[in-house]
């Protein structure tokens, strides 16, 4: 009952940084989801939907740049205990938590996929949201890399489901332990002290993950004193000595002409770490089982400059890449880039149970993807709308009912005109608008001679565009058929076409 | 790189009053959306997926039993500007700031369908949860109750859809404007002033809503002084006399035994407020027009009993309820009660854009249409797990993928064992537990051979329930097969079932 009179009008705005999607874009993100969990259920893995809300501390802080308690993700605090809860901003620290909660119930290894949206309380930017999807597919509790070579498979299967090609995309791989024997080598990583240099190695790190962005100087300057942008914001760098960043430079220039070239330079390059030998083999034994599931070079490579984001990562890490060009908002083409991407991460689960749980997953960015189809213009084309009857009689809307029901029952989308019927221009607008196939026209004329009036509205929009005036007055767009014969002739207009 | 160590382990708990859904739930709540979203895409409908966040101005205070400020959502303040962001507690509210924000590019009326989950901040009970389903369909701008009753008889449809068969629930129909009809001859409207006690009406309108739980006693104790509940805590009643209060009790006891006769008895008490007089001629024409589709008494009723909670309606409201018995915890039976509810909310829109955009919908709980689907026994069965492919030697890991491929691309679910394969035991337990229907052994003796070992579990276990020790030992469950006629062999047994 509380009426808001007296107050100012609220304002009809969504909110800054999020969108509302309509029609079409919902049913595509849909129908994406839907094939993807086909393969990921076809792999054996099992469905999962987590609350979207958890506590702050189950979630942890493992978001890139991310330096005061809370930021990056939307938290509030519980009134009664004072406990605070946050939106989840991505679907493999909820399955963490979920699986330390649940391990005794389940199986292991547990494969689970999972989709839904996440937040992200972060600057809106053109095309970059707060809200957006994901769709991962995880394994927990299996230590071997066969699992994450059978992810990365996984992942190319579902890229080339939804209509990625092969030669479209490349699944990239590297791993955090020849990035950690690299550091080793550099001097910036003890292993008798992991914790020792951890805040120089976390902005190494994300100065990796921005190669695509701040090119090889900026980058450069980050791993050094650090590095000032156009706006004149200073950000502070790692502080590494030119030696030591030039041995994580030559790291993330390692990728030679094939896997082999690539897996000896990297070797070279963590000469002394065992770590980083580990890593190496690892990268390898994954790159001979993709071959083996017939995923070659053109699918799938190892390169170095790969590292992903995100801080919880600790064995080898993938990200999935459109290699095709779009055009962007200027008409400049420019590659589409990364569309999902993940990795091993065996300490996640480990923070709630103290016991070691290995893990590894993907995560589909499902409205990148959906972005790149549309901007190639693979889906998109907009889809008839439904059959509209008209309502010359408002005092007959039950026949008009009658006549919707009807059509629906035989599977035909359908519905009676339910906006004031006085004006016939608008209905018929209305039609237009909605992409109407066929409007129905049953006025007391035709009610009393048992017949009904059916415009084809799809060759009426063709001949408004060819037909000369006597054509248009010939109107054969538009044809009078039996009430009882109605079903059968709104049909032969939708399968003519 | 944010480690925790020094830190104590976080909890790995699911928020209170929220939950997780594993496997089949997951997928049985995606069927009923599909099914219900097909019903509403053939009636014209269209989808529409609104961000889940909303500012809080937006989204207005129209939650039952709500009093202080932010009460009933999950509400944060922005860092930058101050505004306050909420969850969704609906689907409604966003709809009507959507159709203001988009109006002119929308048509009129909008038909939009959308489905998600919604959040509220309440204390938590026994399957009362904070986060739920709701699958909504509503029609903006369209005056007529013809948009009432499509409503009214889509949800039927719906239901039916979802395996409620006819008799198994029935459709119950009131009108606010009867309601206030009341309220005026009761003296607690006054037709020239409806800001005029807005708050006592509030109560009454609550009161009534409660009349399941609290029964006529307690509706009729807070109708006057106020009603003490049985731990003491005390809530203030409407302060209507004894004669207001006994016009009120009438309403909700006007229901007679057909249409008509609850008709006649609902124009005697509104005599002299011509809003009631309005009121109920629409429930009249609701009713026919509901006949007129074929939705006699057995699926839909007017029944004055029914107001629904929340503040916004404004004209006919309406609810579906489950007729059958389920048993409660404790074994009792006990009506399911209401799964779906809405009505006309002509002022909603208005509130943004200052014109009235008269609008209607319902909104399906589908978590609960779920919940009573399963006390039936009418969904919930297990389905069958993935094959499994045993790995029997880890170095040809490479060779189990391929198995597991080669099932895949023939249409069968299939993993490869990826826990530790130490102790064979642990995989068929493994396969046990994921009730996989085959397992698939090929060891170095039969890689020799050309030859794999399929194992039957599905009459393995059959056998394991009831054979002797002697046929046990013949182990007719397991057999080989030569590897090249391994999908054929599984594909006989997963048909056989």
């Amino acid at each position: 009952m509380a009426k808001q009179k007296k107050q100012p009008r609220p304002k009809a705005v969504t909110p800054k940084g999020f969108r509302d999607y309509f029609g079409t874009e919902v049913e595509e993100r849909k129908e994406m989801l839907e094939a993807i969990a086909r393969v990921y259920h076809r792999y054996g893995f099992e469905a999962l939907e987590s609350s979207a809300v958890e506590t702050v501390e189950a979630l942890g802080k493992f978001l890139p740049d991310v330096d005061r308690p809370n930021e990056g993700v939307f938290a509030w605090q519980e009134d009664d205990d004072g406990d605070w809860l946050a939106l989840r901003y991505d679907l493999t620290a909820p399955l963490a938590r979920v699986y330390a909660q649940f391990r005794n119930d389940l199986p292991t290894p547990y494969r689970r996929y999972a989709m839904g949206p996440v937040w992200r309380n972060e600057k809106p930017g053109p095309g970059r949201f707060r809200q957006f999807y994901q769709c991962d597919a995880d394994t927990v509790g299996a230590p071997s890399v066969a699992a994450d070579a059978e992810i990365c498979g996984m992942l190319a299967e579902a890229l080339e489901t939804v209509g990625i090609p092969r030669g479209d995309y490349i699944v990239r791989a590297n791993n955090r332990k020849v990035l950690n024997g690299v550091m080793e080598v550099a001097g910036v990583l003890d292993p008798t002290d992991p914790e020792k240099f951890a805040h120089e190695r976390g902005i190494v790190l994300r100065a990796i993950d921005k190669l695509d962005r701040l090119g090889t100087d900026g980058v450069r300057a980050l791993l050094g004193e650090g590095r000032q942008d156009e706006s004149g914001d200073f950000t502070k760098g790692a502080g590494l000595s030119d030696e030591q960043a030039e041995i994580v430079m030559a790291f993330m220039d390692a990728r030679r002409e094939d896997g082999p070239a690539t897996v000896a330079r990297l070797n070279e390059l963590v000469t002394g770490s065992a770590m980083g030998i580990e890593g190496v083999g690892e990268l390898e034994t994954i790159a001979e089982l993709m071959d083996a599931q017939g995923y070659g070079p053109e699918r799938f490579i190892i390169d170095p400059s790969v590292v992903r984001g995100l801080g919880y990562y600790t064995g080898p890490v993938f990200e999935a890449e459109l290699t095709f060009e779009i055009l962007d908002e200027k008409g400049r083409p420019r590659q589409f880039g990364s569309v999902a991407g993940g990795g091993r991460y065996d300490d996640l689960v480990k923070r709630f149970t103290g016991q070691s749980v290995p893990a590894t997953g993907i995560s589909i960015g499902v409205d990148r993807l959906l972005a790149a189809l549309r901007a190639k213009g693979r889906i998109g084309s907009e889809a008839h709308g439904p059959v509209v009857v008209t309502v010359m009689d408002r005092d007959r809307m039950a026949d008009y009912q009658a006549i919707a029901t009807e059509l629906r029952r035989a599977g035909i989308r359908a519905e009676v005109y339910l906006g004031n019927p006085k004006n016939f221009g608008n209905q018929l607008k209305y039609a237009d608008k909605r992409n109407s196939p066929v409007a129905i026209i049953e006025g007391a004329d035709e009610k009393a001679r048992g017949v009904v009036q059916v415009k084809d509205l799809i060759l009426g929009a063709k001949i408004a565009e060819t037909a000369t005036l006597e054509e248009w007055k010939d109107q054969p767009a538009q044809f009078e058929c039996p009430r009882d014969g109605l079903v059968e002739a709104v049909r032969k207009i939708l399968t003519a076409e």
